[in-house]
Formats: structure tokens, sequence, C-alpha cells
């Protein structure tokens, strides 16, 4: 017998031991059960440059955070997709994100603490706690930082990072440790990823449609729009304003609907906001995250 | 004759060098050209020590960053604010921001380019440009980046930052030079930024009010507070949304409305917004930037 065995191509935002990483091995890991697909994991470091590579067929969907429950949407992602063509969302991933110091002595010796700062806004409150006069700077990724203090090897920095990022530096480096776990301010710290592909999604019936739309400057313009979303039945998961990039106070805002693009009820909404908007670009349709 | 001088207090968000230094010089330095008042300018490292100075009476107002043209609204301010209490919104500053590379021998040489994130965002196109592989890392602030540089004295090492931080770092390292001006992806860059105080201020006629709410986690909840506006001929010249830092998708929102709080058309707005919100916050109202 001949087995051919197919090759699932996942990209993700990050380095290694990234939360974006587990998030879609959590997800895609489900098919590696199967003989006949292997799923390959890759790391970007910009959601722009995921968005080239899934252009370019290098891979087959990728994973990027796009909200967090303490710090909001991820405004990189959302602007890059945003200005990207030819993705569509066609998932979503909601995990829970739990943050740990990781470091090569005790907490004692700690001078200065090293992560990204959505991560360092997140545990804040903890930081002061733990250690009230701190250095605290910043790194391109939980797991960059990660990195660094097992590089280092100087007790007096430690990091901000997920479990996954510990065990891949500590074959580097077996003093480091996890001097604290769970030092997330808020307990529940979720964050929600989005998986992008290039093909449409058919309904599911639970499914959630992301849109991004711009408004004439003029008095309510955006009340018009969730006017129609209103008459309509049509469900308002999430909205979020980004800046134009061109004047101060000019934006753009990026909805979340219930519903498949595909429904009566969004299919009628959808056609008259498209008139009521300077512009309108349908993200994608998706199922829900469970 | 015997003249006393009163000092005003004015607190800033950054090091010293930094734009919201910059912009309350500009702000207050007008006050400056009189002999019977004298202003001191004090550095935070952090929005919330700037809220606490206020209220201890160490300060008397202060500046920080509230929404960039580029990267749209500054989460840690509003976040402060909204948690804070006993502080009015008094003021508002509208500045030009440009962003230099500043390093110690010539562009060739660079290897690694450090600023404060929002900085990096804004001159991403330009760095790809001038440099296109070159290493990014974070800094806190775009003056503490200047400091690095004027410090670590390498070639291989250069900031993005205000004009204001190289000129304070050039007097430590004298080999500090400017490498390249307005390297800012788009020209027109622009910066709000908030003046804080204790006080309530009076109708000047041409004013703004900051307001935050919760809605009810219900369909439309949003599209009613916006047709409270909507019907009582109130302008929104800002929405922005913050996570409620609960769970994930439950949100507040930050709007800026044409007028004081005082006018009739506001006050009635505010009165039903009042009872159709989970809860109401008014941060104040102020003279419109010129």
């Amino acid at each position: 017998m001949y087995i051919t065995t197919k090759v699932l191509k996942i990209g993700y935002f990050g380095e290694p031991g990234s939360n974006a990483e587990n998030a879609a091995r959590g997800h895609f890991g489900f098919y590696e059960k199967s003989d006949e697909l292997k799923v390959e994991y890759f790391s970007f470091a910009t959601v722009e440059d995921i968005l080239e590579a899934l252009i370019q067929h290098e891979i087959d969907e990728a994973v990027v955070p796009i909200e967090n429950s303490t710090e909001g949407l991820v405004t990189f992602s959302a602007d890059a997709l945003i200005n990207g063509n030819g993705i569509n969302v066609v998932g979503e991933i909601e995990t829970r994100i739990r943050h740990n110091l990781i470091g090569v002595e005790t907490i004692k010796e700690i001078e200065e603490i090293v992560s990204i700062p959505q991560a360092l806004s997140q545990c804040r409150k903890n930081i002061k706690k733990l250690k009230p006069f701190v250095k605290i700077s910043s790194s391109d990724s939980t797991s960059a930082a990660v990195r660094k203090v097992a590089e280092n090897n100087d007790p007096k920095l430690a990091a901000i990072g997920p479990v996954s990022a510990f065990e891949i530096y500590k074959s580097q480096n077996s003093r480091l440790k996890i001097l604290a776990e769970n030092i997330q301010d808020i307990e529940k710290n979720q964050t929600r990823f989005l998986i992008l592909g290039r093909e449409d999604k058919k309904p599911t019936g639970n499914d959630r449609t992301s849109i991004v739309f711009g408004v004439e400057d003029k008095p309510g313009s955006l009340f018009h729009v969730l006017a129609i979303l209103y008459a309509n039945d049509v469900n308002m998961d999430h909205l979020s304003s980004r800046p134009l990039k061109t004047e101060l106070g000019e934006y753009l805002f990026w909805v979340d609907i219930g519903g498949h693009k595909e429904d009566k009820d969004n299919r009628q909404a959808l056609e008259k906001i498209a008139n009521k908007t300077t512009f309108l670009k349908i993200l994608g349709s998706y199922p829900k995250a469970e």
C-alpha cells in the first residue's frame, strides 16, 4: 500500500514558544493525529510577512492575535488586515493566557524585568507587589524576553513569558526557572486569535463576520450604520476604531457581527451599509470559537 | 518693591526631552514671560503617577498623550483616566510629531534601531527603506532610546527620537548626530495631548467634552446611546472602545462630543445617556485645541 502524506503549513506570529504558536498547535494539533496529514508550523516576525506568505502560497493558513481581554484590540494585526488584500478571516481561537516570571536565581536578586509591553501591562499590579522598584524594559515578544534571560544568565534579569518559551530555552540554560506562576493581574486573561486563509468559509449556523468601514466626516454617520444593523436584527459583537492615519480625529471602524455574510439579514444590512459608508471591506465569515 | 513669584508646577509623561514635555513647554511657556509666574516642569514615568501627584497637590496640571494620527488612542493614558478619580480634563494640545534617526557615526554602520513601539510603528516604511534588514528593539520612551545611544556610543546602534532629546544627550556625548530628519512615514504625524487638572473649566463657546460609558451586553445598546446624541444635535468627534478587562468582548466606550457639558443640548443628552448606560463618567469639558 502507498500512503501520501499531505502537509498543512501553518504560520504564526512571533518567535517559537509564543502564545500564537500555542494557539495554533492547540487548534491544528487535532489534524496531526491522522497519518495522512502532517502539520508544519512557521514563525513570522510581522503580520505583514504572514499576509505575504499566504498570498505567495508559502503557507496554507496562519494564526495572529487580534484582541486581549485586558489590553483590547491588537492594533498591529488590525492595521495589517485593514491594509492587506486577498486574505480572508477563516476562523478564530480564544485561549487563556498565563504569564510567568522566569529567571535564573530567585526573585530576591531581580533588578530588571523584560517582556513585550502587552504582557508587562497585563501584569503591572503583580510586578509592583513582587518587586516594587524594579526596572521594566521592553522586548519584541515574550519568547524573545525568555531567550534574553537564558542567554544573559544574570540573576538580576527576569522575563515574563509562557511556559512554552521556558521549555524551549531551559534546554539551553539549565539554571532557567519559573520564579512565579500566573502573575497576570486578571486571573481570566484571554486572547482571541484570528485564523487567516485564502478561501471563503461556508456558513455553519454559528458564525461571526468581521467588517471594516469608513464613514463621512459629518454628524450621525456612525449612528446611521449602527441603525442599519439594529433595523436588520444584526447583532454587533465588537466595535473598535482605528485611525485613518491622515488627520487627527479621522477614524475607520472594525465591527464584528453575529452570523455569516450570506445570512439573509446580514446580506441586506451589508448592502445598505455599503451605500452609507466611504468604504466597506468584509474581512470574512467564520465559525465562532467554542 | 516686593514681587511675589507664583510657581506653576506642570507634570508631563516620559523622560526629559519627551514629546509630552515639548507639548507642555509649548503650551505653558506663554506664562513664563511674566515675572510674576514661574513654570516648573516635572517628569513622570506613568500616567498613574501623574494622577496621584495631582491628587496630592504636588503638581497643578499635567500633560499626557491621548491620541496619535497614525497609532490611534494611547491606551495607557485612556485606561488610567478611566480608572482614576478626582481629576478633570481641563484642556488639549495638538502638535506635529517629527521623528529623527539619531546615532554616533553614519547610517551605513547601523545594525540596530531602538525606540518606543509607537515611534517605530510611525516610521516602519522609512526604516525599511533606510536599512532593510536592521534589527529593531524597544525602549520605554523616545528619550530613553536617545540616552541609550549616547551612553553606548556604538556606531551599530541608532535611536528614533525628537530633536529635544538629541539636544539633551548631545551635551553628554559630542559624537551624537541626527543621521536622518523627519523619518515618520506620514509627513503630517500629529499627537493630541490632554491637560489634566483638579477644577472644572467654565464654558468658552468652543469646547469639547470627554465621556466614558459602559453599556449592557444586549443588542443595540451602543446604538441607543448614539441615537440620543443624534436626536439632541450633539456632535460626536471621537469614539474608541477599551476592554472592561473582565471577559473577552466586554467593552466600554470613550467618546468626545462637541460643546461644554453645561450646554443645554449636551446636558439633556448626558442625562438621558446616564439612564441608558451601566455607568457614565464625564472626564471634563475644555477649550478645543486651535
